[in-house]
């Protein structure tokens, strides 16, 4: 299978092409490493990043980011980083990716807790992640050609402890656990799909 | 109590209105018609709403739109649609309306059933709904001064049968209960809460 790994150098996204490498040819994606760059703030940079991947089986996005600050002085300008980012940039690795994506595909995207679970200071992510899940329940029943769609939320991950402190009494989810939640979205048969990993 | 109701002319607006103007101080706001206009679209309109308008105790959202057409042709203007009006609209009115609310005060805005069961031709507005929801979950939390934050999910609704067609099988609610759903919201103590009315 030919996987594209957006934010294949992140956190997440180099223990998933760790995982998925020995059996699949993966094609690393990111803002300034990898096979192919990309910037997933704009959707002309994402149709170069396909049109440069050549026909592909699936795409893992493990990308995106959003505002972190108080609600209080949270203005349009700061609540739009999440929608450009996590949000627009993984709509348009769908919307353009359709296009360019084999018939019986996949796409995986992610969000996270905070959808259900919100923090303070979050706000933005949790808009951001609950935008994202309700769209891939709309996006599977419209994609055509067996083209599946699924997202991964996960807790806060073992081997991010810089996040430990804004999540109290949330057990640290492992990374092996996250990462087969993206192994199941991608070689697994289900769609429309929040695979949560809590 | 002293309500702001933005969409007070539309089929929603309307029945609100109604209910709540015999016991209430009602300033009706509208894109072109009501007490004031702005333009939900514009962080500066909504500020200058709230400027004129004075103290409140309570902000009702009936209004907000999105793109509606197939997946397979989407694109990123396409999607932005409704991130501009029906998700930042609503989201503006909080974050700048956070600064101009009494204590105590509430905000009850509105989504719908999609956000759950998507229907084909819909996913910019399920993304939307998905979006305000988890937002009023986080925002709850946050808000000071005892303000709640709160927001209603119709079903499709008897006095709009041009929708009928788009969601098959779903039994069209009463405008009564989901006139009540905003009372509830405006008058009772909670926050942080989707009240479905589905």
């Amino acid at each position: 299978m030919k996987i594209i790994i957006i934010g294949a150098s992140g956190t997440l996204g180099k223990k998933i092409t760790a995982f998925l490498e020995p059996d699949h040819e993966i094609i690393k994606v990111g803002s300034k490493s990898g096979n192919i760059n990309t910037d997933i703030n704009s959707p002309a940079a994402i149709e170069a990043m396909y049109k440069q991947a050549g026909p592909f089986d699936a795409v893992i996005s493990a990308t995106g980011s959003g505002h972190f600050g108080p609600l209080k002085t949270m203005t349009d300008a700061d609540f739009r980083k999440g929608i450009d980012s996590k949000l627009l940039g993984q709509i348009n690795l769908v919307l353009i990716g359709q296009h360019y994506i084999r018939p019986k595909g996949s796409f995986t995207l992610t969000t996270g807790i905070l959808t259900e679970e919100p923090q303070p200071l979050f706000a933005n992510l949790s808009a951001v992640n609950g935008a994202i899940e309700a769209f891939v329940r709309a996006a599977a029943i419209e994609l055509e050609n067996g083209i599946r769609i699924n997202v991964v939320s996960p807790n806060v991950v073992e081997d991010s402890p810089s996040f430990f402190p804004y999540f109290p009494g949330h057990i640290p989810v492992s990374m092996d656990r996250v990462v087969n939640a993206y192994v199941k979205s991608v070689l697994g048969a289900q769609t429309g799909q929040v695979i949560k990993v809590h």
